[in-house]
């Protein structure tokens, strides 16, 4: 059985867009669903790179994209009451370490109740509720994330994930075929039923072709 | 009859992408399609981002997302000799006020003839032969660019790009709303049908959501 590994941080809408649609499309093609909680800012600092939040007529065109887009797909979008927000307990909490068999169910509790509860989901104290809900000892899980393991696991996974090549959330790995966005489901069915049209040898080719120019990019 | 504003650059292959679809879209929904070249890397440079081609693990999920989707939309994919590429001498020949009547039939060859044939369309010489291959006199048009007022209306368009609220390419304007992207088609019709799903007020009202953190930027 393959592997999804799923990266994801719940500071992104798209990563909850994937994630609702990842548990059906892994059983569907006989998957198992990896999911990689990585802190989104510390991609974007290696890379060079912005949040879409952090540029304004991006956060503005991106909160009208996610609206219609819920709607669209039949769901209520009611994004997180502070955003951005501090994302790393809820992170800890999603870590197969902390929540072992309950993660799947762990995650979408939280991306749920973040993205269309509207929850403040880096408030510890409505995590705790939640995973209460969830039929789990809140408590006691926000006291286990508090070990220096555990923080450092998320570290790790991070660092892991940007040794693979992830720029940015929410992506998807199988066999190392990396799939970044929302918008790679038909591309990722396409591969994992071995119908994958990609011509490696000319994109291999296309990937030598020589840059012509270089920007001079913020005085690096 | 509405306009549909089209901000693109020719080193953008979603630009391209769009570009294959919005002739037939503006057709069906009755609206005049207005290209308008801008700088790519003023973009960037003005809101701080990195082009995909800038950061080398997303450069090569782009190369082969696009082989994918130009598979799977029929058509080939054959990215530009040289990438990044100096666009300015295509942008200035591709201005209404260069090209005129011929603006669509311009825009097209060139768009074509970098992504699909894979020329080197930062190549003057390049480009006047694909004009005189259009029926116009490439080496005039080529000419007509180095007048200062030429470049002056590449550079103004860019920032009236820029003060619209325009971060990225391919972005598609129609009555001051914006839609970045290539997988903003259905979005649109529906907009341009007057089936827009946009909750308005929840859309501004979470706009107004507090941010809790802010990462710090790049040094800024």
């Amino acid at each position: 059985m393959k592997t999804l590994d799923f990266y994801f941080d719940y500071l992104s809408p798209y990563a909850y867009f994937s994630w609702r649609k990842l548990e059906s499309f892994c059983q569907e093609h006989n998957l198992t669903l990896n999911p990689q909680p990585v802190v989104f800012g510390k991609l974007l600092d290696h890379w060079g790179q912005l949040g879409p939040a952090e540029i304004p007529p991006k956060r503005e065109w991106l909160a009208k994209y996610c609206n219609r887009y819920a709607h669209l797909h039949g769901f209520e979008m009611n994004p997180p009451k502070y955003h951005p927000f501090n994302s790393l307990t809820a992170l800890r909490l999603s870590l197969l370490e902390v929540c072992g068999k309950d993660q799947n169910k762990v995650v979408g509790a939280i991306f749920n109740a973040g993205w269309t509860q509207g929850k403040d989901i880096g408030n510890p104290q409505v995590l705790s509720n939640i995973l209460n809900g969830l039929g789990l000892n809140g408590a006691a899980l926000c006291q286990k994330i508090q070990e220096t393991n555990i923080k450092e696991i998320l570290k790790q996974n991070t660092s892991d994930a940007i040794s693979r090549g992830v720029f940015g959330v929410p992506t998807m790995i199988i066999d190392g075929q990396l799939f970044w966005g929302n918008d790679q489901f038909e591309h990722m069915a396409l591969y994992v039923t071995g119908n994958d049209p990609l011509e490696v040898d000319k994109v291999n080719a296309s990937l030598k072709n020589e840059r012509a120019i270089d920007r001079k990019v913020l005085g690096r």
